[in-house]
């Protein structure tokens, strides 16, 4: 049987079928329709629901069920989607609205989750019973394997690993706190610290950096510095077999991610440091990951 | 059947017996024999389990087996403790030596897991599904309960709270990152840095904070604010359901626990906060959570 997985973003939603491999046999997306309410994500939900198994010819009843990312906390057991500020949805029964449309039964779960169930089962955390994928994007997301299966939280609401604090009394980041990791490892603080000298985005800073511009090698070790003590922090705690990177940022390769292993390997309290590798499920991870709960 | 626990540290070998209901029914200690190698250590534990059984009148065919809490890293599976500095051992088939005196069948397990162990059976951390217990004192200490187990480290090696990083680039820890949790969270912080006012340790540094001293109030605060930040971290990665603090300064009772409640409940990311308790195991936790793995 096939499934079907939904990343439900706050600028597009995305969606897929998976086959028996978990290996995505079909995609589109559409846009969020922003400010029009929950009904007409519904409604274009259904629509490209409808679209993607036309253009790829798969029957309705292929489909054995339906799984849906979003960017928020959701309580898998009702299918409510609890709280999901960049989508407007706050309670909402997602799962019962779309299961409704579609004649499926439908899970949720947080995009991250989903993400890193895709690289537990089809990316580079495959094989691993402990593990990690840590997201570095606007801000930093993840999630986490515990005994070979997805962690989602000790009491459901997942893991918030971007508000571990990284240097108390630090930066205020937008939870409240001074200090979070966010506020220092995300792509957005290289853009913000790089406009000083000219470089507003992360990708720029690393290509200046790479090109050996000062200033952008500066930061960038200042950065490594950080990232390297907080991946420290997350092993010193839990003696993962591996960590994922993934978002843009890991797309500097071993130009980011050479100096970042010398970093955690010195700061690692243990004999051996676990692996730390650029995560591969890729930008369609969120919808894979949805089918896989399908 | 009754089950016998070790409790060896760098001062004291603890040892006691615990009966079907987890209680320590009889226990004694002896010094350490620091310096005077590994046999002598085995003698020392072969002549306290004899006395501790001869004094409650036990005999020895109602021991089921014998556990050992070290405080290092120990291999389970080979009953070998690979690292315990403060007890000379490295490498030492600990659980074959004692196991050839006793006749009995040892195993081994690190003295803060043992310890959480205790508290998850006995004490403060009963019920939880996912929960930690955080022990302040010269160092930090601590272990993980995940789904409602101990929880030995992804690779085996336990977990190292005290190594997360709090401040990255500040104090120097003596495991060489500089800003580790321990460094500011640790009774040592409280008593180094309240001797600048005459109150060398963290109970005197907490005794004039009570009494109204400005200086300690200040220190207590930053403490406070440095302690909550931890924890907030630990939560906001794991989301457990509870949180025990051990060691002497959770003596404090809610001099500590009503402002660093307050702190955490402010920097958790969660709607809801997990609770955070006092550790009630007590000292012979130890010597319980060894038992346990009898």
């Amino acid at each position: 049987m096939l499934r079907f997985g939904y990343d439900i973003g706050g600028t597009n939603i995305a969606a897929g079928v998976i086959d028996e491999n978990n290996r995505l046999i079909a995609k589109d997306s559409v846009k969020f329709p922003r400010g029009e309410g929950t009904e007409a994500v519904i409604v274009a939900c259904e629509a490209l629901y409808r679209k993607i198994l036309e253009q790829a010819g798969i029957p309705g009843n292929e489909i054995a069920g339906v799984g849906v990312a979003v960017p928020g906390s959701v309580s898998p057991e009702t299918g409510v989607v609890i709280d999901a500020h960049n989508l407007g949805f706050h309670h909402t029964p997602l799962a019962a609205m779309l299961s409704d449309k579609l004649n499926k039964s439908v899970n949720l779960i947080n995009d991250a989750d989903a993400a890193t169930l895709a690289e537990h089962r089809i990316g580079s955390l495959q094989g691993s019973r402990t593990a990690m994928l840590i997201t570095i994007g606007t801000g930093i997301g993840g999630g986490l394997i515990l005994n070979g299966e997805l962690f989602r939280g000790g009491r459901g609401n997942g893991t918030e690993p971007g508000h571990m604090v990284l240097r108390n009394g630090g930066r205020h980041c937008s939870c409240g706190i001074d200090g979070c990791a966010e506020t220092y490892c995300s792509a957005t603080r290289l853009g913000k610290d790089g406009a000083a000298f000219g470089k507003a985005s992360a990708k720029d800073v690393i290509e200046a950096a790479r090109q050996g511009n000062e200033e952008a090698l500066n930061l960038f070790r200042q950065y490594i510095d950080d990232f390297g003590s907080y991946i420290a922090s997350i092993i010193n705690l839990l003696d993962p077999e591996r960590i994922a990177i993934g978002g843009g940022v890991s797309g500097a390769g071993s130009f980011l991610l050479d100096p970042l292993r010398k970093d955690v390997e010195r700061k690692c309290f243990f004999e051996t440091c676990p692996e730390i590798v650029v995560a591969s499920a890729g930008n369609d991870a969120g919808i894979v990951g949805a089918g896989l709960i399908a």
